[in-house]
């Protein structure tokens, strides 16, 4: 995995996260012929079924390149699972396989434009039962591949008041990508208009209400394979502000000797290292199933925290370079700054987490 | 001040900011107008002759957008206070006067590709004497304005073995600019090659391997007007904090009620009012002469940080939208992430402060 | 002051700090033959009056020993102005004089045990009215001085269901000092019982229920007070590190040379200026009589916090030396953590500044 | 364990940490007595040889309070060690077996006043080989427990000019206790003069020369043993601070309840985490060795900052009750703040483990 990316991911990198459909082709061919699509997607799908314990070694060097699970396929693993667990025969018919192959690439539609992504009870987004099919009205962002994607999984208000998932086919009448919306100037972000959307009532997922059950599922999976992945690009940081104060000089002083950079050196070896153990104690818990919630969420922030200050450092130890798009640090920079943000603010999570220890039971060695 | 950058320069921002030049001169008519161009040029020179702790107030209201200073003409002080003081007569009359009624916009060319640009002593772009003239050749970046400036002013290495400021007009033969070199992910600075650039010898500032010590004064300057400016924004990203928890309900509870942003709004206010004393201090030491390195570096390092967290938090508190251009914070953390290496990377002002301090006279109270 | 500082209350600093009343007498006698006791106490009182902007100055070299105000006198500020202000004629003829003189040591007893000391809605002590009496029943802790005090001020909960201030003389019948209260291992706080302590009404201060107003205003002036003594101990902490840098070598190389150290020197320096521009900032607003209440809760959180700081990086650069009593590091870091709880902990503050912000009037330059 | 340390340390914890013997000597029968005594020494010296991996979790729970490992006798690991390993027959004989049994304390004298601890090449007292014997000469402080000791193990110059160690018995002619030194205010450490102490050559552990090595192994197991304890100090502060937060109602809220406290606990307890899992890389590493330096240095200064963060917070969640001895956090506050600087101050490590990070082979993934 490790040479794979370096060879076929890191130099087409551009490209593939400026969207170009045919490198990405390009660069998923050859993962295929190396062996390494599909590692952690299951073997009853089409996949290899590594073990998410065993995979989380893999996930931090293939997530040394943001592309690199897109590339890899392994970034299916949360539509796969879901659509097949939670999917009617005809949804897991049309699109599982199919993602496997390679031949559908999915989208995921929660947050709306002017409401708290961290908040589904604002969501106002509906889908009107009409005989065997579901109208849907409303408007989505930070919806990513909207261009691309075979279908878009919708997060939206069914009649019984709960929220409600459901599988609209891209293509379908009414669906319209409003605009790009770049995430700290790079794009791959969409907002979504629904104006009557319907689609068959076999595209839902699970039962009416469902919706946020399964997307918490999802969400605790997602979560953490970002935290590796985030851990791969954090310690590619890592590694190029070390390879920069090996080879520079200034003032005729090599950085490396320089004792202001060595507390950066320590403290992002030490953040990472943290940030490394929390993320595998919260892989523990989701294939042990106790204490996820905390487990996640906890590597959740310390992760995007390291990730944002080991890429600070890096920039700032490869001064105004740092800053241009002749280093990676300028995309890392975006993805660390976005990190704290996607999937749930830190604010959310610290909270949550509190709130969970303070009712949990007492300590047992009196003070 | 305040009314006219609300009124005519934060709705022009996009254009201003993507240099686009006819929006720049529209805009700059309109300060002209308003009796709010040239404030801090001196009166000889066709200013309005604003002293600097004057200028200070007006400055953070200018600053507020990073297009202000550009707009209203004091982001020329630098360069007229240069050449008037160190331009030979040919220079001055070419260029002081059309840069104060607009028609002439500078350039600074002083860090080269592959060379650390807070030491000087690897610069190698060469200014040979050739009868009259000097011949130039080189290579630079971070130039900014190249695409539409009069002229730039080029550190360069004379046969002295010393560094000199020499200013090439544009259009100059061998003068060429090779890209534009984004800053993270922004245009607006450039890379210059100058291949036997040849400029007559008046177009030298001061005397040959003086260019350090004319580079430094103009810097001590330059760092305190960017703090003025920082203060700006930094200010504009606090009240778009306030405002977004005024207005923002989530779970029911307005954001203006939770302690976890209670705490972003006080830091950011503490930090705030600190750099603010801290930048008027270093206004202070200017205007007196006295104590000005340590004043101006501690102002501009923390001026830089209180810049990069009050921005921060700001997008923490607008969550997602915060990271897309529907709001300016995109742009500030763009402007606050190089705010810390602009002007000397924060490393090289920490070392040469604490220097400072520890060389000055011990302290008079026995312990 | 800085010599008198030096050369009067710094040597005899560690008997005054353990409550010699002796030695408190006699550094009292230098300080007034000295022209320096009484300093910002009112003419009309006895002392001489110096402005609050005045004295600020002189508070920071004063403040340089914790022992220098009641040497000095200055720490007397609060309690004369308050029976002054609020005290009956036989409260002001009793006592105020007499502390001016130096005849009569005032305390001051607020919190409770089992209380949150910032929260006065659970004080339980209680003030009976019976004839031209008062009878107080009940607890206090964190009472300083109590043991050498002509009286105590004590907070209590009188009929009307308001707090209300009354003046307990020493050796009232059932007061009784229960235990001395270490601070972090440190004397000079006292828990007291109040079992039916008798006092005429003419010691009650203002009127019933005006208590908290009272105290409000004593506090305001009084976190002030504390900032600028707390600057002063923070500045000696800072001079120690410095001439322990330029003293100390190690490794064949002085202190002086090691670039993490010179972080500390740079950070220490940066926030005390910023701590000290804030206090200032604080008593301007005190003189003014607008913005106090931000304005003084602010200087108190930032200044307890650089004053923290600080201490705990001289005390680093000491080494295990700084941890001893060799030095007077270890007395600062308990008045450094102290602080940060003293006179209401930070979090009150933090939360009191920030909903303050943002229910004032909003930005007037649109974004 | 957890039951043995509520119910027989946390009570006599006052005694045992100011040095009573007669109660230290109750508690070691006691934990002999519930099978607790030496559970890390090795069997055939005596203890219960448990592997250290499995120690660590006991060692957490032992080190709650910072008595534990005296009252349980696994303090004496690092001694009997060394003693063992590189102490001639007579040393094996006179102190091991005796110190196993609880019949002996042992002491350790490296750093010396005016000199800086983690600095050992400006260490000046000598040993002079005279005949069979040494003949010590020299100062030492922060030389814990010398006044109960069997003997101290003193790291002097021997005439090789390298460091040795030589075991100096209580009571030796010349050796004298010269003061307490009192850490933040707390007894238990010790300054000594080595007056021509006279020890027999068989007193030299290993060769002369030696010391430094003996003494760094020593240091290695002995920092991550210090990690394992402070990790169940600051433990106990967490439990303290939750409880705290569970139990008190402040201006009518439970503090439970109020957010900026949920951040107090929440990076409490991320940082425990991250402190806990690289202490357990340490004791891997020391159990493998490999890469001991790294990840001990690591451990170490990364668990004395929660330490420090924890406590810290604590105090301020319980407010000025936490500052008293009415709880064990005034207590913890010492050890925490002497944490960071004990076995080599934070800035040693950080330089040491930067630059070993910065000569390691290059990362495999080219960027």
């Amino acid at each position: 995995m490790r040479a794979f990316i370096g060879a076929h991911v890191v130099p087409a990198e551009k490209s593939l996260m400026a969207g170009d459909a045919a490198a990405l082709r390009r660069a998923q061919e050859r993962a295929r012929a190396a062996g390494l699509w599909g590692l952690p997607l299951p073997v009853a799908l089409g996949g290899q079924g590594m073990a998410l314990a065993d995979y989380a070694d893999v996930a931090i060097v293939e997530g040394h390149s943001d592309a690199g699970p897109a590339v890899c396929g392994s970034d299916l693993l949360l539509d796969t699972t879901m659509l097949d667990r939670y999917g009617s025969p005809a949804i897991r018919e049309r699109y599982v396989r199919a993602m496997v192959a390679g031949d559908a690439s999915p989208s995921f539609a929660m947050t709306e434009p002017g409401q708290a992504g961290s908040d589904p009870s604002g969501l106002t987004t509906t889908a009107v039962r009409d005989g065997d099919a579901y109208v849907l009205t409303g408007r989505k962002w930070f919806t990513s591949r909207a261009t691309h994607a075979a279908f878009t999984t919708v997060a939206c208000r069914t009649e019984d008041g709960g929220i409600s998932l459901i599988v609209v086919p891209a293509g379908a009448g009414g669906l319209r990508i409003v605009r790009e919306v770049p995430v700290l100037g790079a794009g791959g972000q969409y907002e979504l208009a629904l104006d009557g959307v319907r689609v068959g009532a076999e595209q839902l997922l699970g039962a009416p209400g469902e919706g946020l059950a399964i997307a918490g599922e999802r969400l605790a999976l997602g979560r953490t394979l970002r935290c590796l992945r985030w851990l791969g690009q954090a310690r590619r940081a890592f590694d190029l502000m070390v390879a920069r104060m090996r080879g520079r000089v200034v003032r005729g002083r090599p950085l490396a000797d320089r004792e202001l950079l060595h507390q950066y050196v320590f403290d992002s070896h030490a953040e990472l290292a943290a940030a490394e153990a929390l993320t595998r104690a919260a892989v523990a818990a989701l294939t042990e199933g106790t204490g996820v919630k905390n487990a996640v969420a906890t590597a959740k922030v310390v992760t995007a925290r390291a990730y944002g200050t080991v890429v600070d450092r890096a920039i700032q130890v490869y001064g105004a370079e740092g800053l241009t798009d002749d280093t990676p640090l300028a995309m890392l920079h975006r993805g660390a700054r976005a990190a704290r943000i996607l999937d749930g603010p830190d604010e959310s999570h610290i909270s949550a987490v509190a709130r969970r220890l303070l009712t949990s039971p007492a300590a047992a060695v009196p003070s």
